[in-house]
């Protein structure tokens, strides 16, 4: 089947478009009334991930309202842990959390590799189902945490303030936190090539806290098990590329070393100019990014000159996708989404061509 | 008065030193039992702050258990919009609040600008009641929030997950963020001048903050203020100089500039070489860092080896201060701190002399 549109795909390659794409991180989510309607439905968030038909209807809600370029399946990053057997579960205001977290060596050695297309089959039909509903008009993002996050919360046993426990493990039982990184990294890349296998044309491996980590450990333990799943992924299906993204949230000081693991395209959060994350990274790899999602909640001609300044710094050519440096808040106005997806197609024009 | 211990005074002016000197951010905090005896007795935090004789008592007390460089004044980092009339008090779990937030330009305009010796006393008569008490063993540090991170909590009206007020203050309004910041400057500026003027021997500016910021704004909001305090303080008291030190956390990519800002020294976080950012700055600013606050959960030989791997990080010569990235957290064992200082002591006679 050819894609209607594949602007997302050859920005990520780094291939000529006429529009610099766009979507963004969460967009299915909590901001829009339509969501919040399903979500109700579902009647619990672990109910919305597990019911491929309503994981379906989330993830193309926002391809309704707004002409963004890609669509991102909707799931959570903890379905693997669950499927290891740690059984999650979300606590009203203080996020996800595992009834069983892993803290002992014996515990991580004990943690079963799941098979995707049996614990994890309701992923997998999801990204089918959502495939066959897409019909071709985007491509669709498959992802999963990175090992290092995915391991956070294993050992925290859920959000943590201070991350106590699986610092302590860095730095006192190494060992034990490379078997638990080993497996994961395992875990993250069949989990990847079920969703490619199923239908993903992209995948995205979030690192939502490698930022939490010193230089030394951040090589150590977030992005040398990030390069090894990127080095076990099928990178291709049906003779069309697959890329791949790596987003590691607060590590800017990384971009380079990120660059370097042979994926296709980095995320990069706002605190950093994206031309200048170019300059950096030079033709190794596209990035995608970075407005500060809070800009969303400014007025309209304010959000179009932030994205023109966006634009602006990454410059001509391709090689940009365009996002929010992070999730997009809940309390944003999806007017205002608009506004931004609508500007990007619009103000990028001169950039292409 | 002469100091018995003026090593910190003078890494911070890149003067030859016998030893790194160190202190620890919150070193006067939760994580002592002492503390939380004094506090228990003083009924509430703000009680705590606003008794001299109370925040004396807990600023000394890790003077008595650990061979530190330097005290730091016990109080709080709201004192100056308290004093403003905002109405600071503190919610179990949730930290601080401010009764009257400020979230438009008339409550802009119509802040009154404290006299740090008449709103403020009690923060000087601490100052005036713990220079005496220290009789010189080491100096004695003064601080204040930044004008940035002093205008989140006044504009959000506490804490705050998502910053959307300030931020959508910052791109609709930036005329009415930087009035604030402008009065702020100015309150901050008086406030650490009349700490200096009560015995303050170097001061401290706190960004906590600075580091949500996309870079412009970070320049236009947060530095450029910092800068302007920078300008406006007294650097010497009684023929001695009272070094300036800047803590923007989370914004390492921002340490040339704010080493252009005048200052003597930047505190540095953990997510960068201590050395690396040794390199970047040159000798224009001493650097005070830089250990993972949760390497402090490890075992004493580990604290011992983070240690020496910081030391070696900046080198040989003087313009090191050794602190950790961040606040000392609550849990920390006591025992595990005097194994940091004293290594700290022990491991860096060979870097000088």
């Amino acid at each position: 089947m050819t894609l209607k549109n594949d602007r997302f795909l050859k920005a990520l390659l780094r291939q000529p478009v006429d529009r610099t794409p766009v979507w963004i991180m969460r967009q299915a989510g909590r901001y829009l009334p339509e969501y919040r309607a399903t979500r109700e439905k579902a009647g619990s968030f672990m109910q919305l991930c597990q019911t491929p038909e309503l994981a379906c209807e989330v993830t193309l809600q926002p391809l309704e309202r707004f002409e963004l370029d890609a669509a991102i399946l909707f799931s959570d990053i903890l379905t693997i842990p669950d499927a290891m057997g740690l059984e999650l579960y979300f606590t009203t205001g203080e996020g996800p959390a595992f009834r069983k977290p892993v803290q002992t060596r014996a515990a991580v050695d004990a943690l079963p590799l799941p098979d995707p297309e049996q614990e994890l089959r309701y992923v997998m039909d999801a990204v089918r189902l959502i495939r066959r509903e897409l019909d071709g008009r985007v491509p669709l993002i498959g992802f999963s945490g990175s090992p290092w996050t995915l391991a956070t919360y294993m050992v925290e046993g859920g959000s943590s303030k201070n991350f106590s426990r699986i610092k302590g493990l860095l730095f006192d039982e190494p060992e034990t936190a490379h078997r638990l990184l080993e497996k994961l990294a395992r875990a993250v890349a069949d989990y990847l090539n079920a969703q490619i296998a199923a239908g993903a044309q992209a995948v995205m491996i979030f690192d939502t806290w490698g930022g939490l980590l010193m230089p030394e450990h951040f090589r150590t333990f977030s992005l040398a098990y990030m390069q090894r799943v990127v080095e076990q992924l099928q990178r291709e299906r049906d003779g069309q590329p697959v890329p791949v993204i790596l987003f590691s949230k607060g590590a800017d000081g990384h971009l380079e070393a990120m660059a370097d693991t042979g994926c296709d395209a980095l995320g990069v959060d706002w605190t950093i100019e994206i031309g200048q994350a170019r300059t950096r990274v030079g033709d190794r790899v596209a990035l995608q990014g970075n407005l500060d999602p809070s800009a969303l909640y400014a007025s309209p001609e304010t959000i179009r000159r932030e994205v023109q300044k966006v634009l602006q710094s990454f410059g001509p050519g391709s090689g940009h996708v365009f996002n929010l440096g992070h999730g997009i808040h809940p309390e944003i106005n999806p007017e205002h989404v608009k506004v931004l997806v609508d500007a990007v197609h619009e103000l990028s024009a001169p950039l292409h061509g």
